[in-house]
């Protein structure tokens, strides 16, 4: 075998996996139970037990907090709309802070309805991180950009490779301790730099990583990610990269799957993860 | 208005288009009939009429052949397969030469069945190309290598940036005059180095020029593209910046689109492709 298996307590999960048979105080409860360190929560989820309680709810479980989702959608067809984005990515960095969060994952959005100026649509983004990063650096809250895959240029966001995203954290960033990168398997297996830009991402810049695997059968572009192993992610590879250059974060499994482990009984889902985690990873 | 309308004598068909309910032979005259100057046959479709009078058919409508597709799935499981995709390609580049076709697009291939190494199957693809680079030089067929969209990187092709195939060609063919690139907007629009490959590749390495459009609703992968125009791809601005670095080449419709042009009557298509062509192109 190329790599030893991962440190076990190193497990996180991504409420993504779950949330559509629990709640977020089952997911808190649920990761517990089944051993995982970390959970990384989205925002709207935050919303059903309040910021504070959730806060309360993970550190009571033993659990780090690896990162909140769902700040960054800056792309917008006027003025208001854009500022409104700011806004509240604002209030998405107050949250994280109440979390004591590792991270607030930016998705950085996508084309404004109707248009075709991409280039345009990624200064906007490039602009909306550059407004709201003071904020975050009092806060003490590292914006993490994820990069999405090229299929989500269109309607999810137009950072769309690693290289891209690292451009964005040389410009606006250069100590390099307040903006970096989270690196999702799923979106960036494909590339032919993505070793080289994890190297120049470097540990400082390596704010997350999350895993799942893409099914070489899938045609289904929103929600038909594998658990880990039963796709074809060179998985302990993409992590032995990480680790050549210093990550030793977490590991924080994202499956979206609404025609499969969505519908299972989650217990069985983080079971499930746990093993994998250390047979496929 | 940013560009000019193109010169409609630059219209080219891909056979994909509309080969669900014509045969080559009614292709050919349809794109005679609607005036399109130029044709890209796949190479299965050849074999309904053979390639001699397939050939005689194309020029005798007056159609260049812009291109013929289908050669090039290099990466195989074991030796055996491996050659056998290298003897087939030597064939695709012999039809290529009787169609007196400006091109073979190559795309590539993808994971042998059951394999997680990205990295040895693209060096399959460098070595596959590079066993038959010596024959297409013999038979004057120049072979384009076409960067499939990220999404198809597991089972279509796993060469999915221009950079990756600019990389190919530099490596494989110095001299630049056997081995350059096939440009599909919907596969590469995306991708944030677009323009500085374009120009990177000079007009020597653009060999094909692909056009459709990205639907933004879009969740399916496999044949979901749109009408020129349709999408959210800025069709003109990526023509100008072919045409920036001197590609005077055909415009070659390629929209592959199971649950909407497909269905349509092949002569109401390429009616609608002429006029997109100078409205939307």
């Amino acid at each position: 075998m190329r790599t030893s298996p991962p440190d076990p307590e190193l497990l996180a999960l991504n409420t993504a996996t779950v949330r559509e048979k629990w709640g977020l105080r089952e997911i808190i409860a649920g990761c517990a139970r089944h051993r995982f360190r970390g959970v990384s929560p989205w925002r709207d989820g935050l919303a059903q037990i309040g910021v504070k309680e959730a806060a309360k709810a993970a550190h009571g479980g033993g659990l780090t907090v690896t990162g909140l989702c769902g700040g960054g959608r800056f792309p917008a067809a006027d003025r208001r709309a854009r500022q409104a984005a700011i806004d509240d990515t604002r209030r998405a960095i107050d949250d994280a802070a109440t979390l004591e969060a590792r991270c607030l994952v930016l998705t950085a959005g996508a084309l404004p309805e109707g248009s075709k100026d991409l280039t345009g649509t990624r200064e906007m983004v490039r602009d909306g991180i550059g407004e709201v990063l003071d904020h975050a650096r009092s806060a003490g809250v590292p914006l993490a950009i994820e990069p999405l895959h090229p299929m989500y240029c269109a309607d999810q966001g137009c950072v769309n490779t690693l290289a891209q995203a690292l451009d964005l954290c040389d410009l606006l960033d250069r100590r390099g301790a307040s903006l970096g990168v989270a690196v999702d398997d799923y979106h960036v297996w494909w590339d032919p730099q993505l070793r080289a830009q994890i190297e120049r991402a470097g540990e400082k810049r390596l704010l997350a990583f999350q895993i799942s695997d893409w099914l070489p059968a899938s045609r289904e572009m929103l929600a038909d990610r594998g658990m880990m192993g039963d796709g074809v992610i060179d998985l302990p590879l993409v992590r032995s990269w990480m680790e050549e250059v210093g990550y030793q974060g977490f590991h924080e499994v994202e499956v979206l799957s609404s025609g499969n482990w969505w519908r299972r009984d989650p217990d069985e889902v983080l079971a499930t993860c746990r093993v994998r985690h250390q047979t496929a990873c």
